[in-house]
């Protein structure tokens, strides 16, 4: 049983390759029933050895084919709004996602999804090593704490709720508990414009690590991240190659710079001043991650010490120079992949934190109760796995690395837009 | 480093056990600082063997202790509002969830998450085994499917949306991409009282399988429930024994009726008659519990075929009794874990099946679309991950087994009642 992948009709005899999620057979018969590409069937037949020059000329779909003595459809698809049989879908964006259960069919397109699962497998696993436990944290909060506007509001029951921008805050209150958790959630972010890096609903890796000073914190998300990426390198190797993307350099060693160390290496290999800028802009990352790669022979470089007042209220200001934090972002391949911090541990600080940020302590009450009763020093990070995979992949919008993308104008369909109707690249 | 556990002072002399990940030790000192229970300390000293007869004793904090040095106090506890250092927390519930950040601390306590975790680890592990692929599907929906007044509604951006009850439409759009696919979601019901078990928002786990008829998918959902469930008791058997739940009845032949037929056995049991009702009560499901406890030495039992007409729209009616569905529930001591059935997969049938419940066809757009082109006999199984816990640890109520439970009236805290009063049980 399979799907219909590709149909050549030579009159009397048919021939079709059959897909499943094993790989795909070619069958061939006489006087079949009419059926579609992309139909479910069931074939009956018997299993032959191919004619020795159809092997020798390297066909993909294998050196048996399927006599088919009886061709039962299962499913009879309807005709399809474009040419999915191609090696290659020449779609444009919206269209690929107008028809996103029929694009996701494709061989290339699935292949994502395939290294999404293997980064997430990858993450798991380093973060078991990291000796952390798997939490589960609550989407639905009873405050919109963590930044105004940006927040979705719900009606939960008769109460006004918010969906959480982040687990962060869970995640800390779960440190004196576990010591060392992680956790797969989702991000929600009603971003006011649309970009080629962000989506409305991702899905987001989290570590939390109690106990931990900054340079242990450094050590454990450097850890992580070369872990995921090299799991990922080493299962999915042939889709990289198909992606063109193989060439990826993880050193044991990930250089460190300060932000204004990054900002001065820019500056001299630019000739743009961005040092009093409070963090890179995308040309500086990927300025910054050019000089990794050839200076440092790593696609991962760690950007640390933020202005304090540019991260959250939670970040631990440096104590050498409190404007700046004990903050970082790794970067990876150009982009942002990970971002975390060494947090406030100390209750009384914390509470002054909250309110420098014109916020009110009473609405962190149960967050402000896991400090009241003893916090180690802790921190922790965070990163995104749809932007993971596609900075793996080197795809051009993060939408893509997405099953089913959400964003200002995309829920499933656009909002304003007809639906349904194809368009192909530079059509 | 870890936290202040329990204190024993002896004037001059100190004894006070710390905990970490890694267990307990007891520490020991001489003119030390005031240190509170729960606070994060750290500790240098010497380690020593304890004397002889205490390790006779067969003391929990094992055969070592600290000569403590230096005691470094990371972060100072408040007074806790009760004790934590007892052997069980005699608290209500209430009082349980209103200092969640302090009651996770307790072993007990943790220990429910512990199983949790192994819950899921214990389905990944059955869901690779079956040949599925992970998934992320999106929690935002465009339109409230599923059903009517439980829904939470939200605003986004200028238009209405919706959080999905469960992954369901969506897992069903995958099947013709991946075949067969497991995910970990998030189900929100607006449950309009409040019980023992639901939840406001839960964990789901998910399996959908593709080319699989009837009993091929009761087979898989009997495997993923029984590898789960042993997995976890295999991992955890100490954690049972501590929650005597330990004696579990896993038979690889997990017996099959019909609802008509427990209903019955139910009848023969008790006397009491409800063939005629469309669904098991919770009386009837822990009788049948016990009659396959007793009769075939088995603690899950799966239930068939109940009416077309209770069950979702997507349900396949049985093609020789209509009036019933290829549906199933799975039973674990004495309450339903798992929910599924075979779907219809053909498109203008599902079409008929939607306006058949008053629904519109438009608002099932993106799903419609993957039957339009081809969809295989499918169908698969959900279960909850905190009800799961609580079967298997006993737990009174699903709350317990949730980090940060939201009900009707409580997002971490109660919306109606005062905040961190303490309440016992029994008083």
């Amino acid at each position: 049983m399979g799907f219909v992948e590709k149909i050549r009709d030579h009159g009397k005899i048919t021939f079709f390759d059959l897909r499943d999620r094993t790989g795909i057979i070619q069958c061939v018969g006489q006087d079949l029933p009419k059926v579609n590409i992309q139909s479910a069937v069931e074939v009956l037949g018997k299993v032959n050895k191919r004619p020795e020059k159809m092997i020798n000329a390297n066909i993909p779909t294998g050196m048996l084919e399927i006599a088919v003595e009886k061709l039962n459809i299962l499913s009879q698809a309807q005709e399809l709004p474009f040419d999915i049989a191609k090696d290659e879908l020449d779609l444009t964006l919206p269209t690929l996602l107008d028809f996103r259960t029929l694009t996701l069919r494709h061989g290339n397109v699935q292949k994502i999804f395939r290294v999404q699962e293997s980064i997430m497998e990858g993450f798991r696993i380093a973060s078991q090593k990291l000796g952390c436990v798997e939490i589960f944290t609550p989407t639905i909060s009873a405050s919109s704490t963590e930044g105004g506007t940006n927040v979705f509001k719900l009606k939960y029951y008769d109460h006004d709720a918010y969906l959480v921008q982040s687990p962060q805050l869970y995640k800390q209150m779960l440190v004196p508990a576990f010591e060392r958790v992680y956790l797969v959630s989702r991000a929600y972010r009603q971003e006011p414009s649309v970009t080629t890096r962000h989506l409305s609903e991702s899905i987001q890796m989290d570590c939390e690590l109690g106990f931990a000073d900054f340079e242990e914190l450094l050590d454990a998300m450097e850890f992580t991240a070369r872990e995921t990426i090299s799991y990922t390198a080493d299962k999915c190797m042939d889709i990289l190659k198909d992606y063109k993307t193989e060439d990826i350099k993880i050193n044991p060693v990930v250089p460190r710079l300060t932000l204004r160390e990054a900002q001065n290496i820019v500056k001299e290999r630019t000739g743009i001043d961005h040092t009093l800028e409070p963090d890179l802009t995308p040309e500086d990352e990927r300025e910054i991650s050019g000089w990794a790669r050839s200076e440092k022979h790593s696609d991962l470089v760690t950007i640390t010490h933020f202005p304090t007042k540019k991260r959250a209220f939670y970040t631990m200001p440096d104590p050498k120079n409190k404007e700046y934090s004990l903050s970082y972002d790794l970067i990876f391949r150009g982009m942002e992949i990970l971002s975390g911090s060494q947090r406030i541990n100390d209750y009384q600080k914390l509470v002054e934190a909250i309110k420098d940020r014109g916020m009110k302590p009473s609405d962190f009450e149960m967050y402000l109760q896991a400090f009241k009763y003893g916090m180690p020093p802790e921190g922790g990070f965070s990163f995104g796995l749809e932007r993971m995979t596609m900075l793996l992949l080197g795809l051009g919008n993060v939408r893509q690395a997405s099953l089913f993308p959400r964003d200002m104008e995309r829920v499933d369909f656009r909002f304003s837009s007809k639906k349904e109707k194809v368009k192909k690249k530079g059509h």
